[in-house]
């Protein structure tokens, strides 16, 4: 999975700034999976599924992105230890993706759905948790130990 | 529909960069009915549906804008008047969007929907034409009467 | 100069959004010589030497293009006829550049300096007055009629 | 220098792709102090002064970014263990420096000059070593010592 020795796998998880109770813990359980596996997490560093899987990966030791939306690198949330403030507004959807070489998609409006598509244009594998089940391409995981059981194996086998 | 009185009205024509004869005759027929109501194409300036609208605009007396994803203005099909080179890659399927204030999806695969998903976000009226139907707000026309029929009505009623 | 046979010129004019009369007046008359020659006039669309450039090309007939820092079309000065809203904050200098096929620079800070660096990067041929003096390719012009007459100059001998 | 308590600092370096041995090993100077303070290196990715400082870093057990102008991570250099692909040309190089606190700019072209206006611009600090000397406000640095004394004092006084 990592594109040469020297650097760690890079996992983006996307969805909305707002989510449910459920949703949060969900990307919580992602993220600490991404920190245990030595993986760097990649977000969009705002609130709602970024901040829970920021949460999860910066709780167990891990490496959290966040490419912002905006210019000021304290818009990101608590956990994510690098801001990319990037200024570029909802072009950096595509930042996101393009950085990371798995997408976790959980939930997500319309936004995700910009993510979604641009990797699959990629060609960056999706896996997707209650979320837009539009292309055969996507990995659909039904419940949590399901998404985790397929983040695994994308982890070991890339 | 204009932003002020001293602005014509801009209409993006969205659509793969390789297509059927018959989606290039649609587009043709888009942008010549932009050109004829005096408004601007704006797209993302290659080939297939995006060079299909630019003809149709062009040659019936339209300003042609191509939002490329390159940093060569040559790299526009011959029909773009104004050639915006923007560099940025997939990042310029934003540009399209956010400069069009009605856009037209003619078939399209996933670079498509990524900017269908983006007009949706911002609220701009998306009419699609055998093309991804994954949102109610979309408003479907099946055929080019039916299209140029729902371009018309949302030309004249803001 | 032009791309091809289809296409206009586009010349660039960059400075600052805040400026003085005089400078407002030069921009203006560089603007109208852009529209009399039939070339379209590409600028970050704000106000200053933006606005007075604008202005200047608007009033004598000429195509206006605002590139735009942020994502709503209505930022931009009442001569831009043709809004390009990036939402790519200071991002957008370089599609400024990238866009014209000279640049004209009248005074200006360090925005105005991020711009002439690009366009001296990618070769783009630069005529400066009152601005940065910072490189021997910048094609410096101490006066109106000097700017009028180096711009006339680069668009009839590309 | 911190945006709060969970963030390491972030200091940007920034020069030409390719350089004098002498530049090179300043920048791994640079960038292995960089490293010893608990700071992430920020740059472009690429060879040259880049290549220098992320090597510094790395090798002195500080996390590397490379914030690439292309798509494909595997363009960067093998010191940077997070590359950001973001396949956006020349305008990736206004994410480096607004993803940093502080700027050290070394010897430097056209490319770097934009840098430095940028962060001007925003008001971010740049101390310069055999660099563009056109603001009063870049922190001159005529030798190496001088240099990271420089370093030193803002990393220590934010």
């Amino acid at each position: 999975m990592p594109d040469s020795p020297t650097r760690p796998s890079r996992i983006g998880v996307i969805g909305a700034s707002t989510c449910s109770d459920e949703l949060y813990h969900t990307a919580y359980a992602v993220g600490r999976h991404v920190a245990r596996h030595g993986a760097i997490l990649v977000c969009g560093g705002l609130g709602g599924v970024m901040e829970g899987a920021s949460k999860g990966a910066f709780e167990n030791g891990g490496l959290t992105v966040g490419i912002l939306p905006g210019g000021d690198p304290t818009s990101a949330n608590p956990y994510v230890a690098l801001p990319i403030p990037t200024g570029l507004g909802h072009a950096r959807n595509i930042l996101v993706v393009q950085s990371s070489q798995v997408i976790v998609a959980i939930g997500g409006k319309q936004g995700t759905l910009s993510e979604i598509a641009i990797a699959l244009k990629l060609g960056i594998p999706v896996i997707g948790h209650k979320t837009w089940n539009i292309d055969p391409a996507i990995i659909l995981a039904g419940s949590l130990p399901e998404l985790i059981d397929h983040l695994e194996k994308t982890l070991e086998n890339p």
